[in-house]
């Protein structure tokens, strides 16, 4: 790595000028402010104007090189020394699985276009966060480059087969990436196609660009990497911020987390219970609620990785217009979970169209838009007129959650009575016990 | 009102037998338990099997004699004096509204069938919640009888225009009893009907029936009364409980209240900002958040109660079916508002759809499922090419409020240019200024 690797142009003039090399220690001053850090070597190959500095956080922040009005060397520092993907393995380090599949976590940014671009090889990965090196050997993969909104459950099933092919090869653990917006979607979907998984997987993501100064994109990737080698416990799981703070993780079960924010770094949430644990540097706390499953055999492992598309999420409000509903029932759908009112309700109204579309086949389950609390449909006359036409009650499972089931179950599933039965079936935490419901 | 008023058979022949009379405190014996309180009289003209006992904390619990093993006569009562609105309103105290619109709160219970009926004259409300008869001179009224599950803009309308014909007879404040299932969708529509209302209209409801041992309706409707009198603010609002403790009731803005728990007491919460103001029998604690407006004069106010129904609100997901999203927005809508996935997205194949609609008309807005936070639509390219297809971006509005906002503005509105610009203003709190957002 020479002394200005990856600069060129104005920003390699300017550093050259300093007498700057990468692994020093530069103060960099623009108008009013100054910014100190470590300066790091570039490898957005398309852009001369930007120098950036690794702060002492750990995050990195690009620094246009038209603002910069004096750049000052304050330590001789040196130049960092890249762990080899070579280096690392013959450490015997445990294997750990990176499979990306888009979104902003372990990218790299160019400052000039803002454009975010994945890091697909361990050389990069080790290069853009050092301390994965001493952690596992990891084996990055880029599955899928798909924006979060725009996954489908053909993508689902796309990760739930990598990942029993990976579990195959043998790894101790795995480590998702993706875009947050539907992070909750396919952890859940993941949490039924991949039942049994003898290993942890973790979801990761970033609410904002991991190369970026506010990024908490290295805290959610370290914390996961770790936790792939050192939890005791199996399954699928979504890691994210706990708090505002960057010191400690969420570890929230996959059928039972949702994005509660847009922006936020603790945008995730468990709904309804605790999170299964929480990560820090100081090691993984498991919380007391019922304990996860423990690590078991790959062999032995297959996945169900099919689903059904044609299932519809609707949440029901006042005066859903007439044409509006069965609009919906006759759009060629096999399936239908309503984000009810309250316990569990929508217009009486509209009873009739759902009677006939489950008379006709179909499978219509009840969620409430409460989010918190269990549906009861016993208690008022709606509800029992609901359940009379055949609607399923799913207690507190989360509507996204039974949106991912209902796919997988009609995929799985020889009749509309059996897909019925297993919707009410708790297979993998979506319905919570109430003894350890938390709200 | 006689020795056992209201009982008869049964419960009149158990309660002779121990001596008991209307007001004397008892103890009656079921099996292993006993309850001690106050007896009261009967309402239910069907139910000669019940003894109704009013406990300490004021609720009422309905025993069947069948159960009784035992009724002992503890103290002798006196039989309760109950006030009549003759005698309360020339106590000369300020005038209170009380409109129902079905529900189950300031209702009675027939404990036979379980069945609620509304309370529907100030003498039964009085007698229900005697320490209303302190408060004001309460005028109650049924304006509908809908559980809420199916009140309708249709249904919002009547609101609005007998609130109008209310507060031009001069009243103090009003209180709009309602279920609470779509309560926070009435409170928004009604933030926007009634917009520079000059008087305080708390919507309250019951979580559980008014004359049922566990209820919240007794403090809720205590404490709504006592600000309808003592507020020095006016416009809509929900008040409901604030916490699991029967001490402490929220009061919500009508524009950003939304049911976050099936079943529980203070379900209800402010989204994204602190409530506007708590209520216990120490007092009304404003919080520091914007002031409420003031009260203002009756004349001169005029509520504009008109909504169009033609408007849907869908709730995004993965791989929404093609048929879907078409069949919905063919179906005759003039507006859709989008719980989009994050800062505002949806997948990328459904745009042109989208664009489709709004260069034929529609308006077309988005919010976001996250529920907390706010919409961003230039971050990412689905946002950018959402907006270039015309979609509004509501900042945090709900999307509960943004629906009964769109339905109000397309019926008030000459165009949809006209409609999508007052979808951005913010006219009743519906948009969060930056400087108060909490979350």
């Amino acid at each position: 790595m020479s002394g200005l690797s990856g600069y060129r142009g104005p920003s390699a003039k300017i550093l050259t000028e300093a007498g700057a090399s990468i692994g020093d220690v530069l103060e960099v001053q623009t108008g009013g402010e100054s910014v100190t850090g470590t300066l790091v070597p570039r490898y957005e190959h398309n852009d001369d104007s930007h120098i950036v500095i690794k702060l002492k956080n750990g995050y990195n922040v690009g620094i246009s090189v038209e603002k910069v009005s004096k750049v000052v060397r304050v330590a001789k520092g040196e130049a960092p020394k890249f762990v080899t993907p070579e280096k690392v393995a013959s450490k015997g380090l445990p294997r750990v699985s990176i499979l990306g599949t888009g979104g902003t976590i372990a990218s790299r940014v160019d400052y000039r276009t803002g454009a975010v671009s994945p890091a697909t090889t361990a050389e990069e990965l080790y290069s853009l966060f050092p301390e994965l090196s001493g952690i596992a050997s990891i084996t990055p993969e880029i599955v899928l480059s798909v924006y979060s909104e725009n996954l489908e459950p053909k993508h689902w099933e796309t990760i739930a087969k990598r990942v029993s092919e990976v579990v195959a090869e043998g790894v101790s653990g795995i480590i998702l990436t993706m875009g947050t917006d539907t992070m909750g979607y396919t952890a859940a979907a993941l949490s039924f196609a991949l039942r049994g998984l003898p290993v942890p997987l973790f979801i990761v993501g970033s609410q904002r660009s991991s190369d970026r100064p506010s990024s908490d994109a290295f805290l959610n990737l370290i914390g996961a990497a770790t936790m792939a080698v050192q939890a005791d416990f199996a399954g699928v799981y979504v890691v994210m911020h706990a708090d505002s703070s960057d010191e400690r993780l969420a570890v929230h079960l996959g059928t039972r987390v949702r994005k509660n924010h847009t922006s936020a770094r603790d945008a995730f949430e468990s709904m309804g219970v605790e999170p299964v644990g929480y990560w820090s540097r100081q090691g993984i706390q498991v919380t007391e609620r019922e304990a996860p499953p423990p690590r078991g055999e790959a062999e032995g492992f297959a996945a169900m990785p099919n689903f059904d598309p044609r299932v519809a999420l609707v949440k029901f409000y006042p005066s859903m217009p007439d044409g509006y509903l069965g609009a919906i029932l006759g759009s060629g759908l096999r399936g239908v979970v309503f984000e009810g009112t309250g316990l569990g309700h929508i217009n009486s109204k509209n009873i009739d169209q759902v009677k006939k579309f489950v008379n006709g086949g179909g499978v219509v389950c009840m969620t409430s838009q409460c989010l918190w609390g269990r549906v009861d449909m016993n208690v008022y006359d709606t509800g029992r007129d609901l359940l009379k036409a055949g609607v399923v009650p799913l207690e507190d499972m989360l509507p996204e959650t039974a949106l991912a089931k209902l796919m997988w179950a009609l995929a799985n599933c020889k009749s509309a009575d059996e897909t019925r039965a297993v919707m009410q079936e708790n297979l993998a935490g979506e319905i919570t016990p109430r003894s350890v419901q938390r709200r």
